[in-house]
């Protein structure tokens, strides 16, 4: 199935891309990474348009790639601006991608530059903000994308694959409102007089009974935000402790994603600490997910026919992203 | 290929089925397996009809078997109960497979439970007899099942195979009989006065000459019984000693089948060594089976065309079996 | 894709080839390997055309091969004589393949015997001449044989993949002359006043400036002679130091081949620590290629439309015998 192409994907954080070539493969393409001297971030198709030989196995030369097989030079823009040792100047111009940086992470337009669309990116200001701190990382994922959407939309399963750190009872058993517009799916949750997960117990040092909020927010095809905050319980939600997590769901090759996941806290900002043990709590979270949504992924791959899917209003708020994605995929499908 | 699903596969052995949800694949479908508390074995595919999960990542709770991904509860009929937490029960149902218990055995119908008929299992009955004894076992083998019916009803190839344990000149130089049902195809090779190989010389302590009866028995698609009797030259057979071999043939996975064996002896019943003996040379022979249709199976799988196929009176029995299970391959394929 | 089947390819070194069975597949054929007793080799698809299991695994009786699975046996012309103890005797024959023994080589036509022919296979006298030393072996690459001839059409990319070695500026910088014929692709480098790259510096004790010589011959679709000959600048071309490369470009499953290589010098016969030192840095060359084609493979395979392909004058020769192969193939492709 060919991934959607016109949308932001995060690539990668920022301090993955610089003076070396480096290979990540987006919605299908092979792309190569790299920054210009004065810092640019540039992505292009790893393959060069002369016998397509991966760039990335090339050199930077100043500003100019220059392809280890046979030559062929690039600026920049991904023109050919010659070839080693050769007169030659052939017009051969490699694809560019559109990038974005913004507050730390870089991200992609692998369809067509001219539909890129800035405004399409949600705000993300908090990721390099001075009133919150947190960590990063992305893991990979043997599972094809819309499963990690999916994932992410109905956190009941926090329930049942998460218990020992950020899931109990309450969220399975609470209801999400679902809410939806042009470019957006929402759904939020809100667990009044339950108790605390241990993850939370920890990090805000909070006493059962509280209050939970979840509010998620997916910006198809690859952006999903999370607010969490938690209080006890009577609080209102303002004075809260709130995380935001950002997650970024951006295919690879057929039927595998990069999860990207970037996640932040309003408190205790110099508790290193505390830093430590939530990104090794949150590694543990997603590997739960990843092991998950593989063996998913397995059977949904060699799935032919069989029961008629069923869902509960629970998925609602999954069902309208899939509904979504449907229709990004068709409107590309439908102008090739 | 879509394997043949209206037929009774052997499933697993009786002990391997129990309160632990457990895989096997089955003639291309994936199944959970498991007992309710009143000891009735079930087998269901192994997707959740919400998102496909697989079951046996699931838990019981009881006779309930819980989804752990977001709660589905299925009971031992494959009906959806409710989901955990939640209000809502939908109308959801996992396919079930028709089971059949007998004999230390556990027997599925991958196809049309309506159509399931127990009259089409053999009996098996000594397979828990007083009368005798002997040990059973499976192995995982990458080859497609018409290899492996093929292999069993052309038993010549013990002479080339299995040459140190049960097999020697007089196998592949004896022809056989073939008759045929409507549902059987067997063959009977009479032996007569030849040299008793190693494997019976140890078990029975014969003295060479001997008489050797292989009388087989195959029921589409996966059912071989293998009747082997041993005499002092001269001897009728009733007075010989007397094995039985079942094969359960069951495919798994697209050219992988699973190789379910049963050893039976109606002599030296108390011997544990003779067991162990037994025991050690049927792996022995099955493992240069394994790795026979192994390497036929990458021959068979990557050949286009080629010389025409050659067949001798041997392969009577094979033929006629191919040529059942291609009939019932083509009623499926037109019922579909 | 299929790839062609009428044309000579190397199959083996001659040492490769004895009594004992063995197995290569070429251009999409499992072969079966061996000599008869006077010596002549014998290669055979490697698929008893009873069950097609391979021939590889039986074994010799004298000149007659025996399948291991139920006893067909064949003589050296692939009949059919017998099967092990019983008493047919099959019309089958299993397909022979042309093969032609020259100067240590054994080569083979997988097509149409009756097609082969013999004078297409060039001269390669000096593989077994007093005149010349070297040494030969084989790499297996995991890329299609269409790399490999581009690879070796083009020895521009000496100077970006092998600059320790063989490459320098000077190769890329200087323009190739090509010439085609009905069934040779022709290029010739003359690179004059240049510095000798490291390989021949030690190889022939030249102080640079050096004039040096690429001539490359392709016959499609599988051989390839490249002469190399430098001397000091100035030197009359005859004068020089003289080394033949033969390379064998020989298709083995889908998307890989075998890499034969003989490296011969005029120069230095009894010099045995050179043939050691030349071995190792040609392995080394080689490896460089190996990996550069094998990362080539995963672009070239992914690639779904994208930019369209440039070329320049270095591509001619490459691009001529790419079309003298698409040619070929479409010929095979009509009369099938």
């Amino acid at each position: 199935m060919t991934e959607i192409q016109n949308g932001w994907y995060l690539a990668a954080w920022s301090e993955e891309v610089g003076r070396t070539l480096t290979q990540r493969w987006i919605a299908g393409n092979p792309v190569c990474f790299y920054r210009l001297s004065d810092g640019t971030p540039v992505a292009i198709e790893d393959r060069c348009p002369h016998r397509r030989y991966p760039l990335t196995l090339g050199r930077l030369d100043g500003d100019v790639l220059e392809c280890n097989y046979h030559g062929y030079r690039f600026d920049g823009t991904g023109r050919c601006v010659g070839v080693a040792e050769q007169r030659d100047t052939p017009r051969a111009q490699v694809l560019r991608y559109r990038l974005v940086e913004r507050h730390g992470a870089v991200w992609i337009w692998p369809g067509d530059p001219s539909a890129a669309d800035e405004s399409q990116l949600p705000d993300l200001s908090w990721l390099d903000s001075e009133q919150w701190t947190g960590f990063h990382g992305v893991l990979p994922l043997k599972a094809r994308h819309l499963l990690l959407v999916e994932n992410l939309l109905d956190l009941s399963h926090e329930t049942f694959l998460h218990p020992t750190t950020i899931g109990n009872r309450a969220v399975a058993a609470t209801p999400i409102e679902v809410s939806t517009t042009d470019r957006v799916v929402s759904f939020t949750r809100h667990m009044v007089g339950i108790e605390a997960p241990p993850f939370y117990v920890h990090s805000m040092g909070l006493t059962s009974p509280v209050d939970r909020w979840q509010d998620g927010d997916f910006y198809p095809p690859g952006v999903f935000i999370l607010n969490i905050r938690l209080a006890p319980t009577g609080t209102s939600e303002p004075e809260g402790y709130h995380m935001k997590v950002l997650y970024g769901l951006t295919p690879s090759v057929e039927g595998e994603c990069h999860d990207f996941y970037a996640v932040s806290r309003d408190f205790k900002l110099d508790d290193a600490d505390l830093t430590q043990y939530q990104h090794k709590q949150q590694l543990a979270v997603m590997r739960e997910d990843v092991d998950a949504l593989e063996a998913q992924e397995l059977m949904v791959a060699t799935s032919r026919g069989g029961a008629p899917e069923s869902s509960i209003r629970s998925d609602l708020a999954a069902l309208r992203a899939r509904r979504m994605l449907e229709r990004m995929r068709a409107a590309e499908a439908a102008a090739r």
